[in-house]
């Protein structure tokens, strides 16, 4: 845990140092939960989005874009069920003024207990040693069956009291169990009340006239209410999908993990639309579609896991995360869920317009169910950059520190150096960049010794390295180095752009298996 | 003039009906000024920001990207002016309640004089025919004479008291021009009051702790904050640039003009960081770098000029604008601006830290000057689009839509089409997509006759459409049509992605002059 802690502290570091992110208006010291992508860091954004457009829209002929505004009619949101029911239970502590999450305060309470239970299994454990037995202890030991049904009984009875929103009880769950507040140490708290997370702005000047706007808080709805305007234009039969990458804010109170939930975060997002009853087929084939997705780049099989949802939300008949191998444990990253008909339904009823398709195979019309796959642009990214980040032991016996990106996301595909600063090699340099800026993204870099530029560009995540020399001016050669080989070759000039187009390609990348 | 609102009509229809716009939220009526980008805009939209940023960042070794977020520390907006001056003067019509841009009520009166003599030379050209002098007409004739000489006078009236502040003196205007609200006739007006055109939004939940923010105004003060982070993590030597593409957002009072002045818009921005006292040398290379851009898409260098601004904002020494001949007329497209110190020396002054470059060939730290090129990504899509689309009378008398956007911007590139619907035809031209999908957007169509077909692809703006015969079965060749030329050519599957990849090509288009 204390491994990983570290490396994620490394992340956050390296992200910084290496032009990949900055908090954001860090010169008035920073806004909380919110990061500006800095020049490499807007690169592998973009590739990232690339990649998943790619293998979203372009590889499927039934499925299209589309890029929806992030102000949207006020109705939408009441539609969606934002407006009543995107909220968190907040409680405020009158002498810290501090305010915090209702049921996070009770469910670090309920942590705490386990940590306890924990604490005794390792010191039996260690009394006992080949003897022990953890099953039996856990159920035998009255301390630890304390620890655990108290928790258990915690636990459910917030559970209880969140379904039937009886926030009454919610606070006198706090006072009963004597949480204070972590700041003050005092337990004199307000009441629960919930918060709608939807940031709000007004449109237009005049106060009467005024109309109470939301940032949308998912990029979904946007969709839906396009969904007919797509069907009838881009004439679109039934299986269909409408895909979509873009921004949405959530004015989250817990807000941390460095870029994993910010404040302002982009989805990428794909909603396909089926017939009713249909819906388990198409969920089960994008479950696995999208975990083939993230397999193709290579990050190991063993850090990615499905968590199926036993509590769904309201609008699914069935929801599964895929979650990644994060520096702080298996988190969400990106989520399928059958959301039935409840959208489309639910705009129906709020426009007074209808959201049917009519089906000519079965000569009927019918309002279409959707299974979407909802991922967060932000979350991938953070996932790629601390995957990739890692202190190698060389044969030598001295380090490095490389970001081994998967070359197809990397920010700068190659970089050309000059071998010293004369002899006409920065022009022959400019010429072979002019010449593979049109297919990647490419850097130059005539400072420092060559090993201290490969040095740079291991850290940067660049997965190619190019060195002009004297040797050049006569044969047309020029090394190739490659970065998470280290080995080195001699090419041609000619040769590069088919040697790196071939590394980095999509087709490629998403062929992998 | 009625044919350029015709024109302008035609682009808005045809903009919703082949999949590139539809208003925002339309099943609820739509949302004022704010638009959504379908399925073909989408495409067309992606395309554009990247062949800006293909020309601007990857082409140039001394500009790199960033991506900062639409939320920043509001003591950005401080700093920038924008939170003490960036608001326009409104007025209330008491009666009906209705809310207008004082300026804009005057600006119209003067219109109406000035139609009134156009009016009046119309009526005398026609009268006296060739023998007619319009030059002298306009300086003796006394009611022209009045009309001109009372515009000019209400024109020079406003901008002083604009220019003061006094906006009880464009009230006094309003009243001695007894300029009624167009909607209730009454003369029963408020105060004018100055309004700002941020939007404004609350972060976090306690009313206590919660911060005041605004939505970008504009992409560029993203830039001026990150300038340091981004100078040293990328090791960058003045003359440098960062560019940057995003969403930014004004509370317009009067928006109108389709896609022209929305209240969500992207940016492209560059800001260009030079050494004091060479910022006019790079301005000019700017604008004539930019002004090139444009023309390397083909749509005609008589409708692009240059407006060198006479009136200077408060952070500029100069100032030009590329005016682009859109449907009603000639109007900003681009702006570059020399923007001296001033972000920079602002942002140091606010925020107490240092913004200076160490310039080494020198010996000395300095402030930046700044040279800005900032374009409207919705606009330069308006551009594109109502320049492209025409109707065309062809040789059998019959005549054609057509959307002859440049190859390089358009959505779909190659429509694949099996001659009919059997005979295994639709396999093989499945088999075409998926080898072309990985280079290309491409489109795949079974319906109806292949005539018809053709024309829905002309309308839709696809450079390309390739038909599978009978043929195709013996000799792997197809049809290829092009749709400006309308011409067909038998070619082999093979070379298909090499002909496309040739037109459509950033390198082919980015090289023309």
């Amino acid at each position: 845990m204390a491994n990983n802690e570290d490396q994620f502290k490394k992340v956050i570091g390296h992200a910084k140092e290496y032009g990949y992110i900055f908090g954001s208006s860090e010169i008035y010291d920073g806004l909380s939960a919110v990061y500006d992508y800095a020049q490499n860091g807007v690169e592998l954004k973009k590739n990232i989005r690339e990649y998943w457009w790619q293998s979203m829209v372009y590889m499927h002929q039934n499925i299209v874009g589309i890029d929806a505004a992030i102000l949207m009619h006020p109705k939408t949101w009441k539609a969606s069920g934002h407006v009543d029911a995107f909220s968190d239970p907040l409680i405020d502590n009158k002498d810290s003024k501090k305010r915090y999450r209702a049921d996070v305060l009770v469910e670090d309470y309920a942590e705490k207990l386990e940590q306890k239970a924990q604490k005794e299994i390792k010191k039996a454990a260690k009394r006992f040693g080949e003897a022990f037995n953890e099953e039996e202890f856990v159920t035998t030991n009255p301390r630890v069956v304390g620890y655990l049904s108290k928790k258990a009984e915690i636990l459910s009875r917030l559970a209880r009291s969140l379904e039937s929103e009886d926030l009454a009880d919610v606070k006198l769950l706090i006072e009963e169990l004597e949480i204070a507040c972590p700041l003050s140490g005092s337990r004199n708290w307000t009441d629960v009340k919930q918060f709608n997370l939807m940031f709000g702005t007004k449109l237009g000047a005049s106060a009467e006239t005024a109309t109470d706007l939301y940032l949308r808080p998912e990029t979904a709805q946007g969709i839906f209410v396009n969904f007919l305007n797509v069907q009838k234009t881009g004439r679109m039969k039934i299986p269909f999908g409408i895909a979509q990458t873009g921004k949405a804010f959530r004015n989250e109170i817990v807000a941390r993990q460095f870029i994993f939930r910010m404040r302002e975060f982009e989805q990428m997002e794909m909603q396909f639309f089926v017939r009713p009853g249909e819906e388990m087929k198409w969920y089960d084939h994008w479950k696995e579609y999208r975990l083939n997705w993230h397999l193709s780049l290579g990050m190991g099989k063993e850090n990615y896991r499905f968590h199926d949802h036993e509590k769904l939300a309201h609008y699914a008949n069935a929801a599964s995360d895929i979650e990644f191998n994060f520096p702080f444990g298996f988190k969400e990253l990106e989520g399928i869920h059958s959301r039935t008909d409840f959208d489309l339904k639910a705009h129906e009823e709020h426009s007074g317009k209808k959201l049917k398709f009519y089906d000519p195979e079965l000569g009927e019309n019918y309002t279409p169910y959707v299974v979407e796959t909802s991922i967060g642009l932000d979350r991938m990214f953070l996932a790629v950059l601390s995957h990739s980040l890692m202190d190698e032991k060389l044969e030598d016996g001295s380090s490095r520190t490389v970001l081994k990106l998967p070359s197809v996301l990397a920010p700068v595909k190659a970089a050309v150096f000059p071998l010293v600063k004369k002899d006409g090699l920065p022009e022959l340099a400019q010429e072979i960049i002019e010449d593979l800026q049109w297919d990647h993204n490419v850097f130059y870099d005539e400072k420092d010794a060559v090993g201290k530029r490969y040095r740079r560009q291991d850290a940067a995540g660049t997965p190619f390295c190019i060195t002009v020399d004297h040797q050049t001016l006569e044969d047309k050669t020029v090394t190739i180095r490659h970065r998470d080989t280290m080995e080195q070759e001699r090419v041609a000039i000619a040769d590069l752009n088919a040697i790196i187009s071939k590394d980095v390609s999509m087709k490629a990348w998403l062929s992998k298996k």
